[in-house]
């Protein structure tokens, strides 16, 4: 019989409001405890969804009725958060990223590496059926030996000031997805070229942060790809990827609300061009990435994205960051081993 | 405060399990009876969403507990359950069609313009978000003055031989649903001409049914409606729908399953074509359905559509059928008002 | 040795410089008379293209200088310069219809039957690209047995009422290109069902035809054609057509001037979607045209299409005028052979 | 009355092939002399085209018959051809790259300054109908402000291995065209950073030269500009543009051959998906390049692309190769003006 897992959910914002959904419509979980310092979202939360509250992680771990805790509280805490669930022997997803200083990061991979409990990080792109078509495809050897990557990632707008100044920059807030998204198909990365720019917003200039951004990686196989940000798009949510081969090319066009062209005088046109931000675009990925990872406690299998995923993804920040600001490529080959 | 309704469900085949998804989806519906003669249909309705279960429909009527049934029984019992409800003042959503003879049909039609019920009919396309969206562009003069409508439907493949026995025929089975969005865009229709063909399979043509067609109607503002049917369809269920106008075109192309495509030596290609049948393709016209019948209750306004709807498309069928077997077109005028 | 043909012009009108620019461009191909009673016509493609120029078609066959004529001037005088033409030993490429009355049509029949000399029908669509590929995979077996053929066809804009008026009406002189689309694909057509309509032209409506049309066609394998026309378009030339068979469907989409596509706040879309009017859309297969019947004059192989498929297309549209009055399917089995 | 040039044409290769038909289409221009010391290459244009042939482009130029040369000679005879041109008086029409040597294009830089003749670079692709709409749109306000070029631009297939070893480079051979469509929206870089590869050929890598490669442009206003290059496209050639604006994105798709497309069981696909190298893909670009070019003479106005834009696009090239060999991004201010 299919073993279920009791869930704990922390914090109860944007994203913990769609895994506590996750939770819900995924068979053999069952939503046991939600944990916010602000207590009145781990009401609504429980209200909707079941569960009992609290406002301190430790009452949640320490139940005894929580065998899997989603993590979805601030960054900062989170490192702490995996820890204590290891201590607890309760599995875990951490949403990205695992924190914004990689020195906190290689302070626990040894417990992680140890630890009975899985930990998984919340890449939940790689769960995208599009994506995950092409992956398998590129797997299969569709489009012959994969040589370059290009990834068109662009936010509908960017976040408020307050954010931007705590977000750690745009290369460890946004384009660590995509990042994550590279080495979902080519794992081994061994350089990184970045090119930052402030072509828009004043205010994200002001903090010393970049609005738009440009980053090639290589690949161990000499594959190239190219990262291509912004933080706005008046368009909607720009999500594209196109794997190169050297027998074919698979393309991930954006997913449109509409079918509905209009042919008119002057033109043909689709009205409502693309989904809204990631909850609408992605909202089957953060379906699909609970129940995948259950299924890999369940069976034993290697955990996809893992603590190891989530710090390889912030090792390429950091160096993207570097390279933006010195204007030279960094070889990442010893910090990602 | 919003009106709650408790719903009755008749009928838990496979669309009677649609219609108890949409009643667990829908805020303010609560699922409190469910009847099938076949009472393990009933039991198993009742474990997943709820509600007592009869074999009976007059228990369900005199139980005081519905304020609303949805009708999902086979379609000879149509007429009678709706005369029921009527007399129960119980408000009523019946699949199409209402009945497969229009003499029945028209027995009932005093009745219900008479009842304080509110009687809605099952064509859950007008609900489809990409035919909506057309219905109301046109509506705001996007194209101009509407002159032709063009409807391509193909199932994915023909019924099995006991259905199609009992079907009523492709008209009153399946072009009846492309018959009442025709009247959705042009409600008063003029004239009827259709051709029938047995083009494939050989046990719809034991049945004297046809197993493709084509009708053109005529709207009353001299308007062309061309309907192209098929019982098969090798890629997919295909439903596509243009308005044509005189300042432009409104296009729906069939809703694909990815937008990754694969360009290769010799093709540009896109994988699994379509959704599937009609659960898939139109999942949210059903899911809407009940809950904008519900608004129309609370608000008094026009039921849409409507029972007269139902008994408009089955004249249409009738006279298809005719206009098929005579080599005439066949003037609806006197049969639709 | 490749032969080269002399070629003689009548008529030099609009399709008659679209034939002049085919003749200068194909190999083995020159324009040595030029023919209109409009003798500035004549003198203006004369300047441009060569060839001596009379007034006199009869001149031109006198002259022992043509090998091939092309016809291209108005339908009236198409059955006696065939004539002519056969007498002369000319080969003939006339332009469509043949004539407006089918009685002047058998007339010549046997004639040209009898004839050594090839005579040719300008139903030029045959050589478009687009529709050859798919007549090319269906032939293959690519979509299995074809079942259904669906053309969509409207002009940008309605001919003026003086042209109207000795037009033949819609179905002789517009649809007769969709007869011969149809006949392509199926050339044995059984039954003709036509609905006509005057949606939009007050002065076509004057001259006792319609702007607007549906025909279905019936083959004698049971499949069935629909054609929808339209005398205008607000989005310009609309020309698609859709082969459906047991194993697939093929689609022939417009063609657009420019892929550029704008994605904006609302919408999505591409500029100047179609080509204009059929000297555009149609370029390439009026230079197809005339190289493929030199080619088949040359090989002794079939003339394509032929007489008899320009004779046929009249049939066929002289039926849908019938069925259109009368309301009636006209059986055309007989009138076909 | 409208100026007509005597036209000479050096060098008859493949690219000299397609300016002489180029000539020959267009009004007001008429081919005089061609010069190829492969004197049965100037032969076999003559035959087709007309002029006098020779060996020796001294004998062109002191033949007086010559109002604008092309020069489609190889890159190492172009620096000597432009100075003679215009010490005869003779304006230039030149195909890229103006040399591989930026010394001695710097060497006949002001001579071409002061000279009365025009100068003008055969970077046709800036007459591409695509990438020109895109470039007015922008201008207009289209999309608000420009802030990001991505250029996907991959070759069919590599040139051979002794070809390689003459070209200069990919960034010089190749990119330079992505290089100057970079400038025709971004005229002013200030840096430049490039990452090469070795990906699929290993003749290429024998060559010292990569096969595959990704350029970041900054422009003076903050815009970044991608380029992604590869020397093969099992798919074709693959030429895309997209302009990233404040307001909309602007985005050219690549020229297929066909809009049919099949609707099968598995799949929708459309045969041969894009067309061929070059000589299809831009054949209205290079019509369109000679006529703009004599439109400006006659007009006096700003010849476009100029020398200095040829010689700006070998300044990128230059430091693209610079930054790809050290990892460092290059300043290429001083460079440019």
């Amino acid at each position: 019989m299919e073993q279920n897992f009791r869930i704990g959910l922390i914090g109860t914002g944007r994203i913990g409001l769609v895994h506590a959904g996750s939770i819900a419509d995924t068979k053999g979980a069952e939503l046991t405890w939600v944990c916010d310092p602000f207590i009145e979202g781990a009401e609504r939360i429980s209200a909707q969804f079941g569960g009992k509250i609290t406002k301190n992680p430790e009452e949640l771990f320490a139940s005894g009725e929580v065998d899997v805790v989603v993590i979805a509280s601030p960054t900062p805490t989170h490192v702490d958060l995996i820890s204590a669930a290891i201590d607890a022997g309760v599995h875990v997803l951490c949403e990205k990223p695992i924190d914004l200083d990689i020195v906190r990061v290689d302070a626990l991979r040894a417990k992680v590496a140890a630890a009975k409990a899985n930990v998984a990080l919340g890449f939940n792109r790689r769960f995208d059926p599009q994506f995950e078509e092409i992956h398998t495809r590129v797997a299969e050897g569709d489009i012959g030996i994969l040589e370059q990557l290009t990834i068109i990632s662009r936010d509908p707008a960017p976040a408020p000031q307050a954010y931007i100044a705590v977000s750690g920059g745009i290369f460890r807030d946004m384009t660590i997805h995509d990042f994550d998204m590279a080495r979902y198909f080519i794992p081994n990365i061994v350089e990184v070229t970045a090119v930052g720019a402030n072509s828009f917003s004043d205010y994200i200039k002001e903090e010393g942060d970049y609005d738009s951004a440009v980053v090639t990686l290589r690949g161990d196989n000499n594959e190239l790809i190219t990262i291509v940000n912004s933080r706005h798009s008046s368009y909607g949510y720009d999500q594209r990827l196109e794997a190169f081969g050297s027998e074919g090319m698979l393309y991930a066009q954006n997913i449109a609300e509409t079918t509905v062209a209009k042919y008119g005088k002057a033109a043909v046109e689709a009205r409502k061009p693309y989904l809204e931000f990631f909850l609408d675009r992605y909202a089957i990925s953060y379906r699909r990435e609970l129940g995948l990872f259950l299924d890999s406690i369940r069976s034993g299998t290697q955990i996809n994205p893992s603590f190891e995923d989530g710090r390889a993804a912030l090792v390429l920040a950091d160096a993207a960051l570097e390279s933006a600001r010195t204007g030279k490529t960094i070889d990442v080959r010893g910090k990602l081993s």
